[in-house]
This record gives structure tokens, C-alpha cells and sequence, in this order.
């Protein structure tokens, strides 16, 4: 009953404008009563966006079930990629709503509280992983940030489309992004990789000072 | 006569509650007809949310008069910094909108909606300014989000705390993570920043093939 009210409502959005549109003419076209429709859909917006309950569902299942070992940020970009294979997994609905969403604001605005569902999720695990730092939460929300946006650039080009092209390499190369400067293996990022092959060669000009060159064996061995 | 309008909604939401306040209620209480409401606002959201448009404007004329030669990612801290500075230059207000729009699903997502604009603006300064890069548009988003989400988890913290506090060091402190990630000074930053004074530091192990020492120098001189 929930899928045929979705056809219905994206038919008649479809038809007649998402504005002009009723949930009484969904009910109607659907052939069921208007407390089913409350039944499964808080307002008219949500109906829009039918898939995303489930797909938080299986995100936070997913980043529960992660290694404690592993690269939490490659987790969360791996949680992000969940929501991607939604959007490619039916390119013609996607392409759809994005056209619908873009013409009209009550959808843009509550597609925004969708997306800051998903990077509260994401932060959340960020920050579970990062509670021994001192800048843990601080890093948690950046992070969770840089992911979402990296995820939608890339989501958003593919919709913009039409759904042409592997919106799977796109987001896969845009998270890149996020993996590079964050990652377990970035600068700065969660450390602990392994240094074994490692060699830091000198480069100083002549003339240099001893303590600038005694400095930088100890930022070396630091590092 | 907008900040009449205002200051009559802000007393009936903390008298009544937001969702039991009509637009009737606070013209009347203001003294003023319906039409002079609709004038200065589209919505009874947004009456909540008065300033937003004009640091939004303020935000744009600053962008758009930065120095071309400076730092990108300095700029739109400092441009995020306008939005710190209309909060903390009314702290009581500031408080009391928090805890008015953590009650309300409405205005959280009109929220989430005030905070997209901004946050497309710094983006778009960005973009322009990283139009040169093959990943500048990805780039732009991401260091936008990750500005965004900094200066709000300083913000957020100063406002969940009632406005005790320095939060203009917190903000502070919470940019300096993406300036430090993202800024000229950083690792994979804009560059250009001057290396006179740089000292890189060759450590070895014993028997390191002469191959490894090679390209150990090649990637030290290019760095």
C-alpha cells in the first residue's frame, strides 16, 4: 500500500504540480483511505522522499556493525555510499524527484533536513571513535560535514545529468577527497599506519644552523 | 516597525509557544495590519530568524571585496565570523531563540534552510576562487561545509551553555582546525607559501637501497 501510494502521488505530481496536489486526490487515486496515508507519511513532503527512513535505518545498522579497528573515516564514507546506491539503484525515480525538489521550495527545504539526518548519523559515529581526543567532537562534525558535501557534489552533478555517466567513480573520486585529508593514512589524520619503509631525506641549504638541523631530526623521528 | 513586529512575536512564542501564536496575534499585540507582517516577512518562521538577511548580504559584500591574493580559506572564516558576531552581540536573544527553535520541528528545519545559504555563499567565493584547480568545485564544497560545521559546533556549544563564556575564542579555536587542514599553510593548502627557512631531514635505516634515498630526495626537492 505504501508503494502504491508513492506512484500515485509522483503521478499526479507529476501531472498537475506538487502544490496542486492533494493528499485527499493521492488517497483518491490510490484507492485507499487517508488514514493509511498517515499510516505511513507524516505530510505531502514526505512522501517525496519515501526511502530515506529506510536507508538511515540501514546506515546506523551498518556503522554499529563497523570494526573498532577500522578507518572510521573510511566508514562513514562507506555509510555514505549506502545512500548513493539508493539514488543509482532507480536513476529515472531519482532524476524525477530531483527536478520536482528543485522547483519546489517546500521539498528543497525538507530534502535539507533529510541530508542533516544522515550527517548527524555520521558525526555520531565519528565522535564515539574520536572520544579520546580532545578534539574529538569538533573533528567528528567537520568530518561528518566534508563527507556529506563530497557525497552530494558528486550525487547532485550525476542528478543535474539526467543520470548519465558511473556516479559510482564520481563519488568514489570526491570522497577521495575526504579520505586523503582525514584518513588513518593523512597527514594529520588518525595515524597508527605503519612506517616501516619509510625514508626522510635532508635537504638543507649550507650554512645552516646546527639547532635548525638537530629541530628537524627530532620533528622526523617525531613525525 | 519590523522590530516591533518582532519583539511582539518573541513575547507571545515564550507566552503561548511558537505553534500556538497566530500572524493575527502578533499584529495586533504590534499595533500594525496583516499586510505590514507580510511585508517584512514571508513566513511566521521567519520572524524568528530577523537578522539572517541581513548578515547574509553583509557576508556577500565581504566576500566580494576580499583580496584576491589572499588566503581563500582565511576569508571565509572571517566571512563565517560575521554570523558569530550578530549572535554574540545579543546574547539574551541569541539564548533565547535557541531554546525557542530546539522546541519547534518548523523552525528547525527553517533553520537548516538559513544555514544552506550561508553556507552556498562561501562555497561559491571559493569556487571562484579555485577555478583554476581540476578538483576546485568539489574542493569549494567541501572546505564550505567543513567551515560551516566548525563555527556551529562552537556556536552551538556557547548557545546549549545559556551564552557563558568566550565564544569568540571557541570559534576561533574550532576554524583553526580547517584553516590548519585547508588553508595555504597547509599540507595539500593553496600553496605558495615560502620555504626559505625549511629544513627537511634525512633518517634512514642502515642498508636503505640507494633507489629508495633517490626518490626520497626527488619528492623532498619537489614538495
Amino acid at each position: 500500500m505504501r508503494d502504491a501510494l508513492v506512484e500515485a502521488a509522483f503521478e499526479l505530481f507529476s501531472e498537475r504540480g506538487f502544490e496542486q496536489t492533494t493528499i485527499d486526490d493521492i488517497v483518491s487515486l490510490a484507492g485507499v483511505g487517508r488514514r493509511s496515508f498517515f499510516r505511513y507519511f507524516p505530510s505531502k513532503e514526505a512522501v517525496v522522499f519515501p526511502d530515506h527512513d529506510g536507508c538511515l535505518a540501514e546506515m546506523t545498522a551498518f556503522l554499529g556493525a563497523a570494526d573498532p579497528a577500522g578507518d572510521p573515516v573510511e566508514q562513514v564514507c562507506d555509510a555514505a555510499r549506502l545512500v548513493l546506491r539508493m539514488y543509482a539503484g532507480n536513476p529515472a525515480f531519482s532524476v524525477g524527484r530531483y527536478r520536482l525538489t528543485k522547483q519546489v521550495p517546500t521539498l528543497r527545504i525538507h530534502e535539507l533536513s533529510v541530508v542533516w539526518r544522515y550527517e548527524r548519523t555520521l558525526a555520531g559515529h565519528l565522535r564515539t571513535r574520536y572520544a579520546a581526543r580532545s578534539d574529538g567532537a569538533l573533528r567528528a562534525d567537520v568530518i561528518a560535514a566534508a563527507v556529506v558535501a563530497a557525497h552530494n557534489y558528486a550525487l547532485r552533478a550525476w542528478l543535474r545529468s539526467g543520470g548519465e555517466g558511473d556516479v559510482g567513480a564520481a563519488v568514489d573520486e570526491a570522497l577521495q577527497l575526504v579520505v586523503d585529508t582525514w584518513g588513518n593514512g593523512a597527514e594529520g589524520g588518525g595515524g597508527g599506519g605503519s612506517q616501516d619503509d619509510e625514508v626522510v631525506v635532508m635537504v638543507a641549504r649550507r650554512g645552516t644552523p646546527m639547532w635548525r638541523v638537530v629541530q628537524g631530526v627530532e620533528a622526523a623521528l617525531e613525525g
